[in-house]
């Protein structure tokens, strides 16, 4: 969806369920500027996307992302992936449903290795207001600059 | 074509032949990074199309630029474009075949109204330096930064 509504928390212990999609995550940034826009390169099980961030205010004034993906051929990817280097990351991602909800569990690798995240995403301002997150959920890092993914990926462990 | 190889030079005075096209350029730069990266929205005639160059070194060590694009939707466009505040530049491209080769004219408009550049494009380092430039071309301006479309867009008119 063009509009991204999300909450992002930390996990301690994490045990993936049966049920849950594993995909192995690459990820660098083209750009990062300081209003939050970036352009994305990901290479996410067999695809190799291009992708366009910017913030926005809703017409709440609330914020929300605004993104804008495109597939992309393996010799353009590997063609433009030296333009992300100091700003990469990898991660395996667990995908399923939980509390009534799709789940994004983020397992970390490399240099952030003991980072686990887990992000929501919701189709209105309302439900994410509304979500009420698990037990197994830890401390919430929604909007938290050390803990997005262009900050992890240039700057690594928040607090090391 | 992914790789780049091109020639810039200033126009003086430049009457468009007959069968010259000619497409209205609107575009802006969402990032423009030190090393020459940029990404760029472009809307040109009907098309509005995201660009990804970045600068490299061919295998003769001669500067060529990688580049990527994909087309975007209406609403895509329009939800993106302000990224690209500040840094914006207005043209009408005239592209014609004259001395053998398709040339691409721009006439600037809006801040940089006067100012009028042809590029040419080539398939090898061997032709581009084998292109001789035709009278009514004024001086060369290939790789100068202050007539680079992200200087233009960012900067204004050179010398100003």
């Amino acid at each position: 969806m063009p509009f991204e509504i999300e909450r992002k928390f930390l996990l301690s212990a994490f045990e993936p369920p049966q049920t849950a999609v594993r995909q192995h995550i690459e990820q660098g940034y083209i750009a990062i500027r300081d209003d939050g826009t970036e352009v994305r390169l990901r290479r996410i099980g067999g695809s190799r996307v291009l992708g366009v961030k910017r913030s926005a205010s809703s017409a709440e004034g609330s914020p929300v992302r605004i993104e804008v993906e495109r597939e992309l051929g393996e010799q353009e990817f590997t063609e433009l992936w030296p333009a992300t280097e100091g700003a990469r990351l990898v991660k395996d991602r667990y995908t399923f449903e939980a509390s009534g909800v799709t789940v994004y569990a983020d397992v970390y690798q490399g240099e952030l290795a003991g980072l686990r995240t887990v992000e929501v995403e919701f189709g209105s301002e309302a439900q994410a207001a509304a979500f009420s997150a698990p037990e197994w959920f830890g401390a919430e890092v929604t909007g938290v600059k050390a803990y997005k993914n262009q900050t992890l990926a240039t700057r690594g462990m928040p607090g090391s």
